[in-house]
């Protein structure tokens, strides 16, 4: 059982973001610093800007900011947002005809079940999963520079 | 957010046998029944036997039965035994190094919703997520012969 790279990305992006409330963040940064790909990131951040999480100012010197307060940002509702498709099982995806015709039960258990976890996400902020300690310095990196 | 084809598959299978309670089973049928591959159903049936759930005969004539009555088959214990991997996201993974330097509290948060999600599955058991009726007959099917 996986949550989409998308969501997961979107997940750490914030995190990153949230530990750097004095700034602006690049996209070039967090990819460097959890090692994943640029233009992932790039897809990440322009939803988690549609669905109004984060900023983004254009330009030189530009970046991304939170949109909003980090205690104010519940990990259910992103991850409602970043998550396209929660059809759990093949069967319940787009264009699928199920061969127990409607009478199958599955799906109303997993949708059930699919509640609870993201109601158990609700009950957290990105505040609430932020590491307690400074962020750990990259060996190499654009970020070093771009510190005081 | 998707499970396995591996549980997907394993949850139809398990539906299917249980509906015929009174005869033997074949991948042949539940792949024609769902339009699902039978090499993918050899290795879900191959996973079930081991966990317990189903019981196999070989040889001519044979096939699969449950290995305890439906209303003992609970939902949570078959989708823990079928999903391999409860990774949620990639940096959970087996040889991912978390730039977050194990400070990151994501990890608890998503695995107490994932402990939600399957205790909500716990409630429920095959025979709960059982079609009411009659199994639709298949058209041009090998199923159809081996009704009396």
């Amino acid at each position: 059982m996986h949550l989409t790279t998308l969501t997961d990305y979107a997940l750490r992006l914030l995190m990153h973001v949230a530990q750097h409330p004095d700034r602006l963040c690049t996209i070039a940064e967090v990819a460097q610093r959890y090692d994943i790909s640029q233009a992932h990131l790039m897809k990440v951040t322009h939803r988690l800007a549609l669905c109004g999480w984060i900023e983004t100012v254009r330009g030189k010197g530009g970046g991304m900011r939170l949109a909003r307060p980090a205690a104010d940002i519940r990990l259910g509702a992103v991850v409602r947002d970043m998550e396209s498709d929660f059809a759990l099982v093949e069967c319940f995806g787009p264009g699928k005809a199920c061969a127990l015709d409607g009478q199958c039960r599955l799906a109303g258990v997993l949708d059930a079940a699919l509640h609870e976890f993201l109601r158990h996400l609700d009950g957290y902020t990105l505040q609430d999963i932020l590491p307690r300690g400074r962020p750990r310095a990259p060996g190499r990196s654009a970020l070093v520079m771009l510190r005081p």
